[in-house]
Parts: structure tokens; sequence; C-alpha cells
């Protein structure tokens, strides 16, 4: 296979813009050919062909049936992903799609099989795993230090909440906002998680709780190597976006503290006073993106597994699927009970 | 009211011996009359003589019938502390009482009502509530810094697991061990809890499976103001005394890390290395042991109420049975559904 | 002016590549028009077409006489700078020195000067005062928060020495390290230095010593504003780059740590381990290339002032020459007495 | 010899109290059988008594011509320490003086011959010695985790100036304040200071100025061994006491931060704040100071060597008295020229 991954992106929003500036500037194996976007506006025009796409239109069959292109990332809206997902493996491209794939699992399904079936990668949008702190707990792990794995502890709050009225397109906090943590969990536990147990409550904004969600949330894990977990969210710290990661075992513990944008203390007769978390996931995650995107290229071109699977999104959604329905049934709920 | 308080100390184990000690050097308004403890050896009898007890016996009434005497401590083995609670009440002493008050909730409520019948103090020994950090912890939510609290974290890990053979006497890890952190939990969020979701396993020695009880525990809280509360319980953390606070609210959270025994970094080609948290209870909660004493004594000279109440001894009870019940039963429990 | 800055670099070593890459891919509002080397081989050649350069040669002319190409960056050996840096200026063009400007006083003040003649922005590359820690600490300063500055303190260790042979064409470790740390003073003080005292020794490699330099060296600042200050040198620390700046004043102090490579803390038998500073000046000063790039840039788009002159080189050389005749003659040296 | 220690103290003021209380609390191996003060008062008086001792007199013969008592604390003012020192020693008492025996040479040789001729210990009262942050640094070093000590760094601020009456008796800052960092110097190098050079200014206070001392100073050191060091002093932190200590060699560096009262951290929109330093050196050295007891106590009763001697106090005087000199002559002072 060549040296250069011929890429092009489906979806000029927020994300994918990120991906799209970062093989730009930082994948020196990979090379963007062409922007596709429904919605594509003059300004989002000169943008992509100022990062030298070639390929800049409203169809995406522009890019599926361009030879040329060998892998697509799938960055449009979420109702979108399997569909595209599909279409693209069976024009033959390697796919890189935004988590999650869907909001329902047999599409998830569909969308796995029709990767499996035309023998393309698939890997999800999980940047987290890709985090330098993160990463380096489970380097941790993996080398021994931790032991056996007993505990896995993750906060996950957010600067602000989004609009009330997203909670319903978004199918609520677990598969929106914890489906990340999750992810998170089973990567650190390296194992799958089994059951889980939900609480929550809208405790930032009423009208988030009237439109049938919860902005707070704490969710119990059992993993199937006997490991415990927890997950706390918050669709609101007013201290900026809170992202840790505690893994406790046999032999020791790891823990990871947030990123801030300088080391800095103030001393003064109010005390010490250092900088606060680096604000949402743009910035965290700023380099996480990057390494998603370099994982994903090395992946295709030199045929390796990539390092988040299409299997690991749907295991992703079974857990968020799972805390829903334990919130909504006041009761623990093993995975297996959704996953059939 | 005198201005100095006569205590006697039932029970001259390892409990016993600090409290005795730190009134004799700590506490200028309290005055160490009395020791007793039923097996009292030659060693222990040189000891509380050498701390100026003027009563060293094996007899309980010694202490009771002594109308010097004004407050008792009760620190004699768990099984003994309702019987000698209600003796005391009716001798018209003034109670400090080492948690827990008794594995029954009858036995613990008919302590509770012998003192308030006799018009005696009656305070509990959850010392945790007096240690530096927790305390500050508080004193932020109580200042209105932390806003409305939304989610208490606790993790709370022993540097070594007792015997197996403890955990049938002790009642298990969560009326053993969390039955503290339950106590911390109520005080941080002030407020009760209302329902809690245990999920546990033998993870560090199958011995204290096979026992019936769990090593590693996860407990999920419902408080009545609405916030929401997770404690993580672990026998054996292999870097020591692990113990950390955290609450989350609507204006700020604060977050207590372990104390350490000295502030040293070593840096060098393997990282910078500091000290582990100091070793256990004794070591951490040293001046919150001292802090405790205080307050009972303040409490009685000044006629105050106490600080932590049988009926917080109760209420902490509740938690840590319906946690027991909880893992057994493996769904939510409410603690109304001990209470009756 | 337009707002796109066309610029030719001379030099194309560790540094020059580092600033050609951060225009390539950062700075937005300049663009990579021509990179020189004297010594220009295949490989540099490949690399700079690679990034856009349209003028690829041995020969400084070609960007001097080249009308398009406003600014130049020197990133040749120091030796050439001043002579470079003055053709430019001859040539009207813009100029980004690397520092220093050179080891003797005459010839930084025929560059300064022949930059002012030509009307031409000069900066030079005291990279450190872009950093995000110790500009942090200035902002506080400029921003009330330290009051009074009264002491200055810094500490800068390389993690591992340069070949003996280096220290006799560098200047020795005021010129070619300290003198950083001289600028960062002086930035931090916001003032001149009046005076300094040297002690220093061949701690580290007896052949630095026979060399005629020392490794390890102490040097205490006397302020224009009447504040104190000291920075302390060494060639080797085994844990990394140490790179930290104090500023104490009557309201308050301010303390920049290390950058870490992650947040991560190990605990486990043997203590509280993390990561080490980042390893060297490419990683910790990495966003500070970019910044005080884009800072040369805006100041000659904009028409506004250098943030680090000409000027502050000079007194930067000052302080170094200084230093040096210091620890010679053993007695503390009055910057005019250099100066002259 | 016995195995406890009989022990009087001349001076009730405020360090001397801390001694009585440490010993009646905490040393059980030393008894309080006296306190002499020339200026007893009635509350004194009642307090002495309390705490157990005997005698409680103005006249130091009370003490000196008891045989029942074996030691003495000198903790009377500065000006009578040698000559109580002088009398101790020729009642055949071991002797624990406060610093500094005397502000003139002649007069702490002559303390220190007394002692050795009359065989007796004499112990001076340098508590940061026995200070748990220090003392750990020490202990790596002699684990030799630091490899040869290359650079010492002190930074000690006081929370608040004295009076600037205070600086015409105190002898000034140096023999006053930095005398403590001086010695801390001398543990931490292992190594005698050979050369000092002192900057300083009153920046604080221009009525310590008029009084002819300086409230902040930098000092830097070189030791016989070869390492360097720095000191640098303020008499006023806005932040409390700040007490921090680096060693730096070859194999790495330790690094000693403050003391803080809790752990807490509150982390809001305005950043994550925590604790100041506690507050003064009561508070900070509230244990070394029960530490240094104790090792005067066991040094007498094992007749071991005292951890300070009369001579660290002799060299700790010479380095202060060399300072000075070199503030007042704008030079570097050697200590072997006030040494003769």
């Amino acid at each position: 296979m060549a040296d250069s991954l011929s890429i092009g992106i489906l979806g000029a929003g927020r994300i994918g813009k990120i991906h799209a500036e970062n093989i730009a500037r930082f994948i020196p194996q990979a090379s963007l050919k062409g922007v596709v976007d429904s919605n594509l506006n003059a300004e989002q025009e000169r943008w992509a062909k100022g990062l030298g796409a070639g390929i800049v239109s409203r169809d995406p069959r522009d890019i599926f049936d361009n030879p040329a292109i060998q892998g697509v990332l799938i960055c449009s809206s979420t109702d979108t992903h399997a569909a595209l997902t599909i279409a693209a493996a069976e024009a033959g491209k390697h796919i890189f799609c935004e988590k999650p794939i869907d909001l329902t699992v047999p599409r998830v399904k569909a969308a796995i099989n029709a990767a499996a079936k035309a023998g393309v990668k698939l890997q999800i949008g999980f940047n987290r795993r890709f985090d330098h702190n993160f990463r380096r707990i489970r380097e941790y792990t993996l080398a021994g230090e931790i032991g056996e794995v007993q505990i896995v502890r993750i906060s996950s709050r957010d600067p602000a909440p989004p609009a009330p009225a997203y909670a319903a397109v978004s199918g609520g906090i677990f598969i929106d906002m914890m489906i990340h943590d999750f992810d998170m969990a089973r990567f650190q536990a390296g194992s799958e998680i089994t059951e889980v147990y939900a609480i929550g409550a809208a405790l930032i904004d009423p009208a988030i709780g009237r439109a049938g969600d919860v902005d707070t949330a704490l969710v119990t894990l059992k993993f199937a190597n006997g490991a415990l977990g927890v997950i706390d969210n918050s669709r609101k710290a007013v201290y900026g976006y809170d992202q840790r990661v505690e893994v406790f075992g046999s032999r020791g513990a790891a823990q990871a503290e947030n990123d801030l944008p300088n080391t800095v203390k103030l001393s003064n007769a109010g005390g010490v006073t250092g900088e606060k978390p680096l604000y949402f996931f743009l910035e965290r995650y700023k380099n996480a993106f990057i390494a998603e995107m370099n994982a994903f290229v090395e992946a295709v071109l030199q045929d390796k597994p990539v390092p988040v699977s299409g299997e690991d999104g749907l295991e992703d959604l079974y857990a968020a699927l799972a805390a829903t329905k334990s919130l909504k049934e006041k009761r623990p709920v093993r995975i297996d009970a959704v996953r059939d």
C-alpha cells in the first residue's frame, strides 16, 4: 500500500474541521483530498480549499466514487453515521466514524457488519483513549504496576450544559456524554462491563428534567474480570472541564489529574491559587484528536487492528442503554439484558 | 458547672489509651480520674497510674458509683457498648461512646433512649468529622463556597485487611468500615441518606469472601436534599491509608487529598517521588481524636449539643445495614426499609 | 501592508527547521518563501521544498535581493548573526535574529544600529518570554497581584552538558546558557540589571573546568528598581530540564513549576511518583517558539514594537559579560563597567 | 545514669514555655524540675507550678545549686546566654542553649570552652534541623539519593517584620534571622561555609533601613566540599511563613515545600485555591521543638554527641558576621576573615 493515505471528510462542522486541519498539519502520512458537507456554505468551501482539498462538494458520492480516496471520516450528524458508514464500506473505503455510530443497536450492528463484509477498517472516535494522561495510566496497568485492577473511578464533568432541547435528540446523558466514560472504563479495566446501576437527577437545570433527562449522574459498574467501577457526570462544573481517571489495583494505583493551561501558583493573603482545568474538550483533547487520527492512518497503512473498533462502540452503547434503563427502572441492569 | 470535667474511661485497649493520653496531655479542661478494664493487666495498671488516674480497676461500678466523675468514655469491645451506655446513663454520667453503639437497631435505640431519659450527653466516636481536611470542606460548604451540594465522593481504603475471622464478628465491611464513610457522607451532604446501592467483591483475600464478606465495595447514595454520593472502600491499598473526600456543588468543588508525613519530593532519573499517605488511622487522625474529645468536654461543660449524636450513630447504622442488604439482594435499598 | 508576511530563513539547522515548520503550520499570517543554508544538503533541500519554499539555495543574497520577501529569520551559527543582520537591514528586511546577536558588544551595537538606520524591525529569539508559565507570572505582576517586585528567583538547569569543546566557542556558561535567564530576570523584574556577582565551579565534568568554564553557577542580581535576584544554572540535572521562575513581592508571590508530559501519579509501596519535567527545550518551549514567531509577524504586519528588541539582547549580553568578569575577578561587577 | 533527666529552665518567655510544656507532655524521659525567670510574674508562677515544677523562682542559682538537676535550658534573652552557659557549665549541668549563644565570637568561644572544660553537653537550639521536611532531605542525601551535593537553595521568609527598633539589638537580619538558614545550609551541604556574598535592601519598611539593617537579603555561599548555595530572606511574605529547602546533586534533587494546615483545594470560577503555609515558626516547627528536646535528652542520657554543638553555633555566627561584613563592604567575604 502507498505510504500516504488519501482521505475524504464527510461533515465540515466543528469536529470535521478539527480532523481536517490535523490531517493537513500534523499527519504527514495522510493527505486531505476531499471535504463534503450536505449544507456546505461559502466559508466552508473557502476553508476546505485553503487546506488543499481537491474535492469540495455537497455530495458524499464525490468521495465514495473516487477511487483515489482510501479513507473516509464520518463527521456529520449522528443520525447519518450508520447510513454513511454502510455506504462507505460498500465503496471499499476505510472508515473513521465519530461516536456514536448510532443510537440504536440494530443500526450499529448493520454498520459494523457492512465494514466487516467489505473488509475495511472501522475505527470509532473515542478520542479520550488517546489522551496523554489516560494512556499513561493504561501503560502502567499493562506494565504490571497496578497489579490486578480492582476499582476504576472516573469523574467527567462538563463546564456548561447543552440546551435542554438537545436532550431529546441526543439520547440523554448516558448516550450523549457518559458513553465516553463507559469507553474509558472498559479501556482502563481491560474488561467488558457486565452490569450497571445508575442514579441521577436534574440538579442544574429543571428544564433538563422536564425534557426527561438528568444533568447529574452516578453509575456503578461491574466488569467481567471482577473489577468494580464508578463514573460521575455533571453537565456543569463551574471551574471548567473536569476529566479525571483513577485505576486502583492490587499493586498500586494511578491517578490522572486535570490538565492546566500553566503551572503558575499565586500565593497571597487569600491562599495559594492555581489555574482552572483547560476549558473544554477542544482544549483538553487537542493532542488526543491528532493521536487518534494518526492511529487510524497507521492502522490502515500498516493493516493493523484499529485501536477502537466498531465492537467497542457497540459495547459502549450497550452500557449507555443499560444505564438509561437502570435509571428509569431504578434497579441494576445487566448488559446482557440490552444486548439481546 | 465546674470548669474541668472529671472523666472515667471504660476499656484500656488501643483506642481507650489514645483518649486517656489525649485527656492527660491536651485537654486542660478535663482530668482523667479513672481507668477500668475488665481484663486489666499489670502493664495497663502501671500506665493508668502514670497518667494520674486515681481509680484503676476491673469494675465499671467504680466509675459509675463515683459521684466525682461526670463523664465516661466507653472504649470497650463493641458488644458491651450498649449495656455500658445504658448503665452510665442511669448513673447520670455524660457519655462518649466509641462507634458503633451496637450492631442492632433496637439496642442502639435503647442506648439513645437511656441517655435521653437521663438527660445526659451522648456523643459517638466518629472521629473523622474532626479531621482538619474534612472539616475544612464542610466549612467551605457552610460558607456557601460550594453552593448547593450535588455530588459527594469518598474514597476510603485501609492499608491492610483485618484477619478474615474478624468479618464474622465485625458485621462486615459496611458496618465495620464504611460506617465511617456513611457518617462522613451525611456530614458533608448536610442531609440524610435515603437510599443506597452496593456492589462488592472479595478481590483481595478469598478467605474474606468465604467468611461471607467483601473486601472491595462501591456504594451509591441518594440524599434527602437531592444530592448524590458514592463511597469506595478497599481493605488493602498497598500505598497506605487512602482517605479522600470531595464535595461538588453548584458554585464550586472542594477536594481533600491525603496527609503526608513530609512535603519532600525527590527528583531523579525515575521520576519525581513524594511520600505515601500517613500509614493508618492512628497517624492520620491523631489530631482528630484530640479535637473530638475537646468537643465532647466542651459540650458537657457548656451544655451545648454534642457534634455527633446517638441519632447520628443510628442513621449511620441504618445506612450500613441497608448497604449490607443491598449487596445481598442485588438491588437498591431505601433507608426507610431498614428503619422500620 | 499586506495581511501576510513573506519570510525567508537563513540557516536550516535545528532551530531554523523549527521556525520554518511553525510558520508553515501555525502562522496563517506568514508564508515561508525561502530557505538558505550555506551547507545545504539534499535532505534539507527536500525538506524545504516540502514546506513550500520557492527559494532553496546556499546564497543569502537570494533572499536579500528578492523584493517579495519582507522578513528574514537568522538561524545560522552565532558568528554569522551580526553580519547577516546588517546585510538584511541594508536590504530593508525585517529581522528576527536568534540569540545572541554576537559575543562582542561592538558587533551587537553595529547590528542594532543597522536595523535602526534601515527602519526595520529587529527581534531577538529569547523564546522563554513567550512560555505560558513565565508569561503568566508577568501578567500577575502587571495586574498588580505581586505588588512591588522584591525578589526574582530563577532555576535553570539543562538535562545534559554540551561537549567540553563547546565551551571555548560558546563564550562560556553565562553567555551561552545563563543569558536566557538574564533576559528572563529583566523581563520579570521589569527593570534593568545594575550589578551581578557570580560564583561557579566545574562540578559535573572536570573537562569543562579545564576548558576554562564552569558547569554549575549562581549569580545574584541587583535591579535598578531596587529588587534583588538570583539565578542558578547547572549543565546537568539528571531528572531533565528544570525551568522554574519565582517572583516575590509586596503583595504576593507567583511561582512557575516545570511542565510535565502528563499528570499521572503512581502510588505504590515505594511512594507516589509523577513524571519528570519535559526533557529539553524543544519539548518545553515548543509552544513558546510558535508564540514568539507570531509576535514577530504581528509586530511587522501591524507596525508595533517587537517584544524583545536588539537593545534587550544587548542588555542581556552585558549581564552575561559582567557575570563572566565577576567569576574571574571574584567580586561584584556593575553593568556600567562592561557597558562603557 | 538515671533513665530520666531532671531539667531546669532559665527564662519563661515564649520559647521557654514551649520547651517546658513539651518536656511535661511529650518527653517521658525528662522531667521539669524548675523554672527560673528574673522577672517572674504571678501568671508565670502559676503556669510553672501547674506543670509540676518544684522550683519556681527568680534566681538561677536555685537551679545551678540543686544537685538533683542535671540539665538546664537557657531560654532567657540573648545577652544573658553566654554568662548563663558558663555558670551552668561550672555547676556541672548539661546545657541546651537557645540560639545564638552570643553576638560576639569571644563570648561564644568562652561559653563553648566552659562546657568543654566542665565535660558537659552543650546543644544549641537550631530547631529547624529537626523539621520533618528538612530532615527527610538530609536523609536522602545520606542515603546517596542526591549524589554529590552541588547546589543548596533556601528560601526563608517571615510573615511579618519585627519592630524596626529590634534591628538595633538583634544584630541585624543575618545574625537574627538568616543564622537559622546558615545552619540549615551547613546541615544540608554536609560541609562548612568558606565564603559568602550578601546583597540586601530595605524594601518593606524604610525604618528598618534607617536603623541600619535590611529586610530583604540574598546571600550566596561557597562550601568547603565545592558545593554552592544561596539563601533568600524576606521579613514579610504576605502569604505567611515560607520555609523551603532544595538540595541538588549529581544523582538527583530533593525539594521541601511548605507545610499547610490542610490539604483541601477549592475549585471555582476563580481558580483552584489551597491554603497558605502554616503561619509562623510556632506552628511550622511545633514538632521540631519536641524532636530537638528529645535529641538533647537522649544525648545526655546515653552520653552521645549532641546533634547541634556549640561549634555549630559558632560556625553559624561566623557566616552571619561574614554576611554582615559583605553587605557593608560590598564584596565577598571569606569565613576565615571573620574567624581570625
